[in-house]
């Protein structure tokens, strides 16, 4: 058994994190909001204590950084978000911040440097819930950030380049942030897995072998509004009722492939009046799978599926892609240490994918990436009731702070 | 073909009404709202210019007097309501208001009076757009109002108490409003028939025999949120995916049906991402039909479905009746004197029923009612695309003089 002090302190401040909220009575802590500031604030607090020197980037990335024995050595990039989805869990994000964090801690409390520097970055934006638009804050550093979003509205009609502003950034300088490949070791996460592979077999972390692609549409259907007590059934061009049928055959068409997920999460109906038909129904679509082709099948079929709904009912569909991803591989060389980092502690290695989009995704387009899974209860995220045991919590600890020296040791043996 | 001047008036001040909205660019006009205000001034000042003592009550509603012969005289209510739906198109509602004050500028003009008096009623609320209760003016009227009702919120949390103050009514006199059933002779409401009956029998308007009674729920379906990317589909207990089999149940049901219309107009999804599995999908249902033991039969059936639907994908069904009116008849003798108008103008009388609810549902709880339909074009209604030709509105206008002549000589003979 582990032992459990630095672990407690972790999760203890995951509640901190977890009640650091935009809504009250639930987490919903959105890219450069106020709650995002108080939740930057009060880890810049810790990282300092850890002996480190923190700044806040132009998109609102806090980056706490640990020097190295040697001032010209890498940088080893470890870190995850620190925004959340709406009605959130305290884990998916912070985590893996805070995981990275206590190990700095630890070094820092030996006095002990390492022979590449270690930075601990907290992503701004990762879910993209305020900008429907994921990933701003590994954009930044891979210099992928595309300006274009600058001029997007969130719900209130606050434009993003304000926000970036009031959040203390410069939205000109967010080209500035690019790393140098060159200076970047690596980037490594520890994350919640948000599935069930890890409870089912009954293991605290796992090694993730891939991540799958994604593709997010929105698919809007425009019917006719009118009198729900005048119009009969068969004279109407009901929006939402394409909708529904679209969201059933979404939902079919994943049931039947192994491996593939399809979710419709969102759907705003207008005018949105009981006694009214709905004109227009409009929806997220979510499709994933490991394998690109399969992702990609999937997407062209149901659009297929919309405009065939649409022509059948006399309903207009208006399909748009908004997002897309490709299934990404952790690098080999780094799971491999990983995974004798795992063993070496006693574990057995599971090697596994994640169905989740992460950071990493956006980050392996500047370096080889790797990412930990700790396992959460049930599986379940996304959602208050998300839950990660304090044991399995310090097995990540133990088990990054032995990656980190092993690959110390590994490059301090190649130099020599 | 009727003489238009007065008709054309008639239809510049829809167009003006029409522009009196809440949101830019579309017309919405909700209970006790500035724009109400707004519209309630208007129509003040051609009330007065037509003669009539004019107050606004203590929930809103704008009420013209135009008096009879004799002080002792009975009352003719007449009129339809000013506030409108999401998104709306500019007949429905105000046409009726303003054809009966076109009526008045007629008599007033030739200096006449009528063997009773004449009010002209601009309903506050009769789409109950704002507080989800429709008909909160009617029921003042009626003494049918509810005072449990003025702690509803509307979206932006503003309670109807406080509405109303800030409209300039009393609440707590609300109960006042409530007319002597032996004062009123009757109310009679010119309204589009938001149908395709007279559309399809070429007709300007016709005489409604009933009104169709609705049952309208809120239908919640509460599964489990959860990441989209990582919960497999098998295991998902998707609320959307409940909600959208429910609405293609609801479509299948009442297309079954002869006369069956069944609505869900209204859908939020929490927590409402793209990345999360809905936790819950809240929907309003609307179910009418002329036959009230169909109506209830069919809103017993549906219900049963959400529970099987909800029992199958392990989604939990909150059912909630938030509204429900019988179907009622139309007084046959003013219906008679209605027609004989008609008849002695040279149109064909065709009596319809409605499947729209009116303020005449209400008010027949205080005295008998009648409607007199005016075509619109594609029985298009609740939308920007209502129309209604002047040379109907002018045959409405003539119809409903010639009613209240022959009404009034009526009661002369009777009296003498």
């Amino acid at each position: 058994m582990a032992e459990l002090t630095d672990a407690r302190r972790v999760m203890g401040r995951c509640d901190i994190l977890g009640a650091i909220s935009e809504e009250p009575g639930c987490l919903t802590r959105r890219f450069a909001t106020p709650a995002m500031g108080e939740a930057n604030r009060v880890v810049v607090g810790w990282m300092r204590d850890a002996g480190m020197t923190v700044r806040q980037d132009n998109v609102g990335n806090l980056i706490g950084r640990y020097e190295a024995r040697d001032p010209d050595a890498k940088t080893l990039l470890l870190g995850s978000h620190l925004d959340t989805v709406r009605d959130a869990g305290k884990y998916d994000g912070p985590l893996g911040v805070l995981v990275a964090l206590a190990l700095i801690e630890r070094l820092h409390a030996r006095g002990e440097r390492l022979p590449f520097a270690v930075e601990v970055v907290a992503f701004a934006d990762e879910e993209g819930l305020r900008y429907h638009t994921a990933y701003l804050g590994s954009q930044a550093l891979t210099g992928t950030f595309d300006p274009a979003q600058l001029s997007r509205q969130d719900e209130d009609g606050v434009v993003m380049d304000e926000a970036i502003r009031a959040f203390g950034g410069d939205p000109m300088a967010i080209g500035r942030e690019k790393r140098d490949p060159d200076t970047v070791l690596a980037y490594c996460e520890v994350h919640i897995e948000q599935g069930l592979v890890l409870d089912h077999r009954n293991l605290p972390v796992g090694v993730v072998s891939t991540i799958m692609g994604q593709s997010r549409f929105t698919v809007a259907f425009v019917g006719q509004a009118g009198h729900a007590g005048t119009v009969p059934m068969a004279l109407r061009h009901d929006a939402l009722c394409a909708a529904a049928e679209f969201i059933l055959m979404a939902e079919e068409m994943a049931r039947q492939g192994v491996g593939l997920v399809a979710t419709v999460g969102q759907l705003d109906v207008g005018p949105g009046a009981s006694n009214v038909i709905p004109g227009r129904a409009a929806l997220s679509l979510d499709v994933r799978h490991i394998d690109n082709t399969v992702r990609e099948r999937t997407s062209v079929a149901l659009h297929k599926k919309a405009i065939e709904i649409g022509a059948r009912r006399g309903v207009i569909v208006e399909w748009r892609q908004v997002q897309g991803s490709t299934t990404i591989a952790c690098a080999p060389e780094i799971n491999a240490i990983l995974s004798r980092a795992i063993e070496s502690l006693g574990y057995e290695v599971l090697s596994l994918p994640s169905g989740a989009g992460h950071d990493a995704v956006v980050m392996s387009t500047l370096a080889p990436v790797a990412m930990l899974f700790v396992r959460c209860k049930g599986g379940i995220s996304h959602n208050p009731a998300e839950s990660v045991a304090v044991e399995d919590v310090a097995v990540a600890l133990d088990v990054l702070e032995e990656f980190v020296r092993r690959w110390g040791r590994a490059i301090v043996a190649e130099q020599g």
